[in-house]
């Protein structure tokens, strides 16, 4: 047997087991009962301590060299064989008692973060959050090291290999001199228009109907997945059993249903992992920047625009007007209003896709200047609040719930993520207009519910592809070029100002 | 840290992986779409490997040996380090190549069992079968040279640990000489009245509900336990998170409802072990009979009474009866008539408390005969045909879908298990008659939906007491002797003869 075939058997014995934790975790947040959770975490850490080992195996290191130098590998085994080494690189770059502490200190802070945050008491949380920040630049010193990359790259490496705080800083100065003005010009034309609002109560039972429907229009292949709630929706399984979750409220139901589409959005990039390699690294989906640009595609780019609110419109109205006290509140246009309205606030999870990166440069700043020491932790909620007046003119002055302790990122050891959700919304918006500019047909088909073109092109372009290329290379080779953030300005522009799109 | 020390880390981590394990088996049964299924089946396969190396593992030979020296040991130590022992014994004693040579040959028949049975094709099935007996033959012959019991023993030892087949012999031999006539009378009884049929529909919700709501009367604990929906009811799960299900239809409720109350049995067994030892072998259930006599407890000697059915019947009119077309099939007396309704029928799963025991027998028979090559497995129909004659006057002949092909047991290499069920029963009528012969208030309790005096005896006298006697040693101490059958035979005649109880 090569070193090569030999490292496929060993990553297809690491996947396997991998699937095991995505099904057991998913279980933990839609499943388990509230009794269960003590032994199931003691369970988990066996099963992360049996995959630890698998992939730090000493013979890695030989095999891998080895087979680095086989002649005879695909492009495919290629890219396999580099996945199958930054895997364990980045597992062997940090020592197991490190990652242990951090595991320590991010469960105590993220349980007692719960009720910190409730009771808006930032004093009690900064030793155990500056607990984690230590451990955190220990970790990044340490993968700072092992890779060549800057203490903060290698963290942002982490959730989007290849991306780099030099490439996000350029495309969050373009965003943050555009977007403040930007919010302005669109509060200004949306206060001209005032909206009906829509009442409930919207049954639980129809509201799980209408996302199942619309998953399934969309392309969700229910013999490989399924949908459940959970506290905070999320997409987990394994491409060939796709788990994912959303959370009802009898009293609203845009939030629910945009969140079945969003997670429907991730579930059909792992659903569209090319099958042939779905047990190897390869196959895997690329960074949390491609991730989340799957799923900001459908719920922001594809599910807001004028043509799929014309289709879904009379299945809303069918399912939840009869309820309504006022019917006309139901008309395309008020509904279309309500999906794309605009308001500043000072929580991210709520915020629209206007002002959202504003939330999120926001954090890549005061992220950075933490990791760097430039900050000191006491200091956070001052510099917080000072940035939120600068870029959405609000104040979260003594109210640190919903200002710097809204987030469980940093809580959780988390640093780095947070940048990937805009890169997010900026690829999307490239790739959805280089799929309409591939296929004129694909706005007209949304129109009447058929996401075919679409799904295909994504298939094709994205899903199909899985990590063999870099994220760049890939979007390149689908869009004719790096990632660049006129693409989202130009979708911003069209959808609240132009009034299409 | 002593042998002993280091082998409970060991089983700790085993346990820990067979509790994933556990939560995994459930999801496939109760929660996975089906176009999971194959690459679940890999995944599984990845961690059992994980569990049997670990179980294997070379090093626990010696540490077993070194453990058994040590002085210091307490009594669940010392049981639990036997645990550990027959662990280890039974995952040696066959070499993995049998094992997984089972496991292909057992998937294959029964993958084909399933279309076959509905075909009623006997001809096409025999080779598949033949190859699972002959495989279940090596393992026997293996089993028996590695524990010193006969081969059918060694068998029968996985399932129910020290019960060997003259003891069942024994049991059985007295219901056989019981039973044939007592049914007679039964029905002969039974033929005097009439009774009323209940009619539906019975909406799935509120049978759900009704279940749900007797779980909790039997103390079932939903803190540490949920409540799903299966092809066939089971109970799984951890002691901590035990997941029981059971399957609804909508013409009748009896099933289902029986089926939860037979699983709350089980799940009240697991959620009573003792709390020390829940990630030790000696903190594990006994064998499969002992599990079973918790749930037919239950199932057939409690949720039968005329006290508890007067507790039940007004709840059942309450969620029923309003939808019901003839309200006088409602009364106590009807359904506790349909409750403990005696009936001749081909299919094991179907029979009542009464007849289900010559089901068993005729297994127990056949399958001792099939192993020891005096059967051969072609004439197994006619073998069957004749026993079913004999015990129950039906014949099975040319219907072999509802004879020899009914039960998956064998199709998958399930040799030994079948009388595990009827001494589970036997067991059940046993404990049942202590408990009440201890705690003369039982039974007035349970007429008011109050379960916690028999819960509490079978806590101290079964659940809490894990693995740390063995069967036959925990009987004789709850209940003053070993297993014997006229505690199953008084209970059958006060109930259906007497008709009390």
């Amino acid at each position: 047997m090569s070193a090569y075939q030999e490292l496929q058997d060993h990553f297809r014995r690491i996947n396997h087991l991998n699937h095991i934790q995505q099904i057991v975790v998913w279980d933990e947040a839609a499943m388990m009962p509230v009794g269960g959770g003590q032994v199931r975490g003691e369970a988990m850490a066996a099963l992360n301590v049996v995959v630890h080992e698998l992939t730090t195996d000493a013979k890695l290191a030989d095999l891998i060299a080895s087979a680095e130098s086989q002649p005879d590998l695909s492009e495919w085994q290629t890219a396999n064989l580099e996945q199958m080494k930054r895997t364990w690189l980045l597992a062997t770059s940090v020592p197991s008692d490190l990652v242990e502490a951090q595991s320590r200190a991010a469960a105590k802070c993220e349980q007692s973060w719960r009720e910190l945050r409730a009771a808006n008491d930032w004093n009690a949380l900064l030793p155990l959050l500056q607990e984690v920040l230590n451990l955190t630049r220990n970790e990044a010193e340490l993968r700072s090291e092992a890779t060549g990359l800057s203490q903060y790259d290698a963290l942002i490496d982490l959730y989007e290999p290849g991306l780099t705080s030099a490439t996000i800083t350029a495309l969050f100065a373009d965003l943050k001199s555009f977007l403040p003005a930007f919010v302005e010009s669109v509060l200004q034309k949306q206060s001209a228009t005032e909206l009906a609002p829509l009442t409930g109560p919207f049954p639980i039972e129809s509201q799980r109907e209408l996302g199942l429907t619309l998953m399934k229009t969309l392309g969700f292949d229910m013999q490989h997945g399924r949908l459940d709630v959970s506290h905070h929706p999320f997409c987990g399984g394994v491409p060939d059993d796709v788990r994912i979750t959303t959370r009802y409220r009898d009293n609203s139901f845009m939030q629910a249903l945009m969140g079945v589409l969003h997670e429907t959005g991730h579930a059909l990039y792992e659903q569209g992992l090319p099958s042939a390699w779905r047990d190897q690294p390869v196959g895997e989906a690329l960074g949390m920047a491609m991730h989340e640009s799957q799923s900001l595609l459908m719920e922001m780019q594809v599910c807001r625009t004028t043509e799929f609110l014309h289709y879904v419109a009379p299945m809303l109205r069918d399912t939840f007007a009869e309820l309504a006290s006022d019917k006309s509140a139901w008309s395309d246009d008020n509904l279309r209003g309500h999906y794309i309205r605009v308001e500043k606030g000072s929580i991210r999870v709520d915020a629209d896709e206007v002002t959202y990166p504003l939330h999120i440069i926001l954090r890549f700043e005061l992220e950075q200047d933490l990791l760097a020491g430039r900050l000191p932790l006491a200091d956070l909620p001052e510099a917080w609040d000072a940035k939120m007046q600068q870029y959405l003119g609000l104040s979260t002055h003594g109210d640190d719930r919903d200002g710097c302790m809204q987030d469980v990122h940093w809580m959780a050891g988390i640093f780095g993520y947070f940048p990937t959700y805009s890169l997010g919304a900026m690829t999307a918006a490239q790739l959805f207009a280089a799929a309409k500019k591939d296929s004129p047909e694909l706005l007209a088909g949304i129109g009447r519910g058929d996401f075919t073109v679409l799904l295909a092109w994504l298939r094709t372009n994205i899903h199909g592809m899985g990590r063999l290329l870099s994220a760049q290379e890939l979007l390149t080779r689908a869009t004719g070029g790096p990632l660049d953030s006129r693409y989202f300005k130009e979708h911003l522009q069209r959808r609240y100002l132009d009034g299409v799109g």
